[in-house]
C-alpha cells in the first residue's frame, strides 16, 4: 500500500509498504478514506519528536472503514465506517478509568508516532473498541476528520480547561488551525468576547468570520495593552495559548484577569518565564493538557445538531498520491492560507 | 495606645499612638485581645512590600472585643467578641459577590499594609459586618487567632486549590507555619500520603507530629527522587509550594503526577522557570491565590467539632509590651523553633 | 402615587398611595420606568401566597431611576438608572455569603410580597447596593425588565441546576414565559436537542421560533413516549419542570435518562409522587430552587454581547394607568397569547 | 462445587453445582476465598427482585484467587489475588466511558442476580479486567470484602452524592450496615456533625462507636424535631436515606437545610411523597444512585493508609458449609446484632 513515511529530520517520502494486519485480538485494521496533516507532523519532520523514529508512517487523524476486526473487538465489524481518534485508549488502565486517555498505559498518542499512522491506505488501530467511533448514518466525513484531533484539542485543552462560560471574555493567542478550533468550540458556551491575537492579518480576518469579536495583530508588541483596553482594564477570564513559544505564553500571563485561567494548548520546546512575582496573589489557574479525546461523543452530538461547522477549517484537498503537495501547501500556510487539508485515500 | 510601628526597611518600634475611631458608618473599632506575627510582617520589615509605608502599624491577625461599632454595622455591637479576618471585604463589589474577597475593590489585604493593623491595643476595621466573625461561646481565642490568616491560607491556597481528596498523595514543600497549616487542613480530606519537604530537621520532626506520613530533608538536592520513590514513581497528586522561591516551585514541577495540581501558597519575589517543554502534555494544573478567607465559617465549624487543633502551631507567648522580643523570637525561627507566637494585648 | 394594590383573594385595584421614603440608610427609593406582571402575581391574587397580605403593592420586576439613596448606599446615587432584582440581598448574612440570596436573612423574595413592590410609580428597595444593578449606557430597558426575574429564574433554576451541556438533550415541560426563558438561556450551552412540551399549540409554535428543536403537544397523554422516541429510547439528560403540578413533574420522572437531572422551576401547591421504586437505581438528580439572581451580572454580559434577545418574550405594552387591562391580558394568555407585558410608569 | 442457590421466594439451599468455566475471552473464573451476604440477597429471597430467577447462585461480594483467565484478560493471570466488584463493567460502552458502570450495557449489577454469583466455591466474572481489582501485598481480605459493595455504596451513593464537606452537618437515617458504611466514609471529609437515626438502640450505640456525634431513636416519631434541635434549627446540609421506605425518605425531606442535599441510598419498593409544596423554593438537591464502584481504587488507597477500618462492620464468621446459618444470623440482625458476616470458602 502507499504510505507517507518519515525518513529522519527533513526527510519524508511516499513509499510502498505492506498492508498492516491484526496483531492483537483487540486490534482493527482500517482502510483509510480521509486523513489530514497536523502541525505536529511538521514538528516530527523537523526532528523535534524523539519518540518518532525514521521509517514511521505519519498521521494520527482520519476516517475509514473497518477492513478486519480482531476477535476481541466487540463494537465494530468489517465494513463499519469509523472515526479514528488521535489518542488510543485501552479503557482499563488507571488513567483510562479516570478518563485521562492521553496517558493510557499502552496507548495515548501513539499513532504516527510510536506506531504507524493514518497517512496511508490502511492503518492498524490498537484497542479498537475504545479508540474508534462509529460514524452515524449520513454524517459528513470531511467534518468528522476534524474530530480526530483538532476539535477535541481546541475544546478540551483550551475551552474546557479554560472554563469558558456564558458572558465571559476569552483571548485566544494564535489563530492557526488549533486556535481556530478553540474559537469554534468556545462559542458552545456563549462567551461575550472572544479576542483573537495573531501576527497574520489573513488569519485574523478568518477568525472574524469564525465568530471572533475582535482581532489583534501583535506584530507591534502592544497586544497586551490592546486586550486590556478591549476588556475595560480587567483582562480576560480565559487566555488560551495556541502557539507554543515563550512570548505568547507570557502574553497570556499579562492579560489574564484576577481569578482567570490560562489554558495552554501549544506544544512547547523550551521553558517559559512564569512571573509569580506578579501572579502569586492574582488567584489564577494555569492548565496544560494533551488531548484526551474524552469529549469526542459530545462533539459528535453537537456536530449532528448542526451547531458546529468544522468544515470551515478545510481549505485544500488532495489525493493520497499527491500528499507531498499537501505537505508543501500545509507547510507554507502563511503563503497558501492553508488551515486544514483533506487527503483522500 | 501602644502599637508596633513600621519605620522603614529594617526599622520598627513600639510607639504610643492615638486610639483609632470610627471613620465610616460601616467601620468598627476593636480592642485587641490577642494578635500574632506573620511571615509577611517580616517581608514588610525587609522593605519588600511597597504598599506598606513607614508609620504604619503592622499586623493583620487577631481577636478582640468591639469597642465601638459604626451606625451602619448591623451584625455587631460594642462588647461582642470577634475574630478579625486578615482580608477586609465590602460584600458588594463584583469580586466580593464572586467570593473573591482578596480582590475586594475597597478591601483585600489592607490591614497592617495600607491601613493600620492589629499589633496594637485597638484597630479600626472597615466593612466590619463582612470582615469580622462572632466568636462562639466558649471558643478558645488562641486557636481562633490561627483562623485570621494562616489556616485559611493553608487551606484555601494549598488544600482546596490543590484538590486534596481521600486516598490521594500530597507533598508540601516548606514546613514553616504556612506549610504546617496546609498539613493540618489537608487532613480534613483523608489523603493517603502527606509528604513534607524542608531543610530543617526540627520542622520535619514537627510535621511528623502534625500528621505527615513522611519527611524529606531536601538539603542534599535529591528531594525529587525521594518523592518519586515514596509514590512508586507516580509523583504526587497535589504539590503545595509553601516557600516562595524558584527552587521550591521547580521542585513541585518535578514531582507532580500527570493529572495533578501544583498549588502555590508562597509569596514570590522573582519569576520562576516553568518547564512547559516537559509539562505541556502532562495535564497538570497550577494555581495561585491570595487567601479569600471565604472558608472561615467552615474552619470555625471544624474547629468547634474538635477535628482541628490549631494550637499545635503556637510555640511562644508574649505581652504586647514585649512585642519586640516576639519579633526577635519569630524572626529567628531556625534557632528558636518558633512557629506562631501569641501576643496578648 | 399610583400603585396596583392587592386587596385579598380575587381583589385588586389601582389606588393612590403615598410615595415611599428611605427607611434604612441602605435603602434606595426608585422611580419606576418599566415593570411587568409575573405568574406569581396571579398566584397571590388567587390567595395562594399567605405571606402577602391585603394592602400590599404588587410587583417584583422592573427598571427605574434612583430617586433617593440612603446614606449607607455607596454604589448608587440619585439619577442612576437601575435594574431591580426580584430578590433582595443584604450581602452579609450566611446565605448571602454563600451566594444563596434567595434565602437572605432579611431579604429574599420580599418585593411585592412582604413589602410593597414595583407596580407603582415608586418603590423602596432595601439593601440597595446588593439588590440593584447599574444599567449600562445604551442598554434596552425592555430587555432588562426580563432580567429582574424571568431570565435568571429560567437560567438558574432550570438551565444551571439542570447542568445543560453542549450536545446534550433537554426537555422543557411547560412553554409559558418561564419555560421559554429556560429555552432561551439553555441555548447558551449549545444542547443538541431542546424538546418543548405543552398543551397549547400556539406556545409550542412560539417555542420553535425561540429555538426548540421539537415541540410535543401533551394533550393526548403520550408525551413520555414521544420524548423517548425523539431521544432514541434514552430519555433526556435534563428535564426542566416549568409548570408546577404533579402530572408535569411525574412526566419528568418518566423521561429523564439514567444519570440525568430533573430541574424543578415550577411553583408547587401540593405534593407529587416520587417513584423511587423506579428511580432509586437510575443515578438521577432532582433540584429545586428559588432564584438567587446570582447570575444577573452574567446575564447582563450575555445581553450586551447580543447573544440573547429577551425582547422575544414581550408581547404587549401598557401604561401604568392601564395596568388592570394588563392583568386582564396577561391572565388570559391562552386567548391573548400573552407572554410578558411591559408596563410603563 | 458447593453453592448457595435461590429456589424461588422464601426458598434457598446449599447445593452441589458444576464449577464455572471461561465462557468469553474476557472472563475470569475466580476461586472464592471470602464472601458475605448483603441486604439485597434478602430482598431476592423475598421475591422482590424479578431479574433474579430460581436456580441462581446468589452473592455479589467477595475476594478470591484467579483460577483461570480468558485469553482476552490482560491485567490478571491464574494465581492472582483479587477483589470482586459487585458491579461488572465492560469499560467500553457509553455508560462505562462516563464512569457510570452501574448502567454498563452488558454489566452493571449482574452477579448473583442475572448470572451466578459469589456465594460458592467458584464464580465466573465477565469483563474481568474492569471488574476485578488486584489485592495489594499484605492487605487484609476481611477488610477488602467490605469494598465489594457496602463501602463504595455508602460512599458514592451517600457521601459523595451528599456532598459531605469539612464542617458540615450530616444525618444518616438508618444505622444498618449500609448506613454505618456511609458513617465510616463520611468521616473522610471531616463533617462537624454526623447524626445517626434508627429505631434500634444497639445500632445507635454501634454508630457512636463508629464516630457518630449523636444518635436519635426515631421510635417516638419525633426524630425531625430532634435533628432540628441538634442543628440549631437549621437542618442538616446532607441527609442520607439508608433504609428504603417512604417514612424515612420523608424524614429526610423534613430535616434537610435550605441549600442541602438528600442522598438516597435505600432500595425502595414503592413511591414516596415528595412535598414540593414545601421544598420547591428551598434550593435542595435529591440524588439516587446504584453504586458505580468507580471509587474502589480511592477506597483501597484510603484503606492502605489506615484511615479506614472496615472490619468494624464484621460481626460474625462462618464457613461456606454453614452459609444457611450465616443467612439465619444475618436475617435476624435485630436479635443477633449482626452487621456483616464473613463466609470463608
Amino acid at each position: 500500500m502507499k504510505a507517507l513515511v518519515y525518513l529522519g529530520p527533513g526527510k519524508k517520502a511516499l513509499q510502498e509498504r505492506p498492508k498492516p494486519t491484526v496483531a492483537a485480538p483487540t486490534d482493527a485494521v482500517v482502510r483509510i478514506t480521509k486523513t489530514t496533516i497536523c502541525g505536529t507532523d511538521l514538528h516530527i519532520l523537523k526532528g523535534d519528536v524523539p519518540t518518532c523514529e525514521p521509517g514511521r508512517i505519519l498521521g494520527h487523524e482520519g476516517t475509514g472503514v473497518i477492513e478486519e476486526a480482531g476477535s476481541g473487538v466487540t463494537l465494530f465489524k468489517a465494513g463499519d465506517r469509523v472515526l479514528i481518534s488521535c489518542i488510543s485508549s485501552c479503557g482499563k488502565c488507571s488513567f483510562c478509568r479516570k478518563q485521562m486517555y492521553s496517558h493510557c498505559a499502552t496507548g495515548g498518542w501513539i499513532l504516527g508516532n510510536k506506531i504507524d499512522g493514518t497517512q496511508a491506505e490502511f492503518v492498524r488501530i490498537p484497542h479498537a473498541d475504545t479508540s474508534l467511533y462509529p460514524i452515524p448514518e449520513g454524517a459528513d466525513e470531511d467534518a468528522l476528520v476534524m474530530l480526530s484531533d483538532i476539535l477535541p484539542t481546541g475544546f478540551e485543552c483550551g475551552v474546557l480547561n479554560g472554563k469558558v462560560q456564558p458572558g465571559c471574555s476569552v483571548a485566544i493567542v494564535g489563530a492557526g488551525p488549533i486556535g481556530l478550533a478553540a474559537l469554534l468550540t468556545a462559542q458552545f458556551f456563549s462567551p461575550a468576547q472572544v479576542i483573537m491575537v495573531d501576527i497574520d492579518p489573513n488569519r485574523l480576518e478568518m477568525a472574524r468570520r469564525f465568530g471572533a469579536t475582535a482581532g489583534i495583530n501583535s506584530t507591534d508588541g502592544k497586544a497586551a495593552q490592546a486586550v486590556m483596553k478591549l476588556t475595560g482594564g480587567a483582562g480576560v477570564d480565559t487566555a488560551i495559548e495556541a502557539v507554543g513559544i515563550p512570548s505568547t505564553f507570557e502574553l497570556c500571563e499579562q492579560i489574564v484577569a484576577p481569578g482567570g485561567t490560562i489554558a495552554n494548548v501549544g506544544v512547547h520546546g523550551t521553558k517559559v518565564d512564569l512571573h509569580l512575582e506578579n501572579l502569586w496573589d492574582r488567584n489564577i489557574t494555569i492548565t496544560t493538557r494533551l488531548v484526551d479525546t474524552v469529549s469526542t461523543p459530545m462533539l459528535m452530538s453537537v456536530l449532528e445538531s448542526h451547531k458546529l461547522d468544522p468544515k470551515l477549517l478545510i481549505t485544500h484537498r488532495f489525493r493520497l498520491e499527491a500528499i507531498l503537495d499537501a505537505y508543501e501547501t500545509f507547510g507554507n500556510a502563511a503563503k497558501t492560507h492553508a488551515l486544514k487539508v483533506i487527503i483522500e485515500a
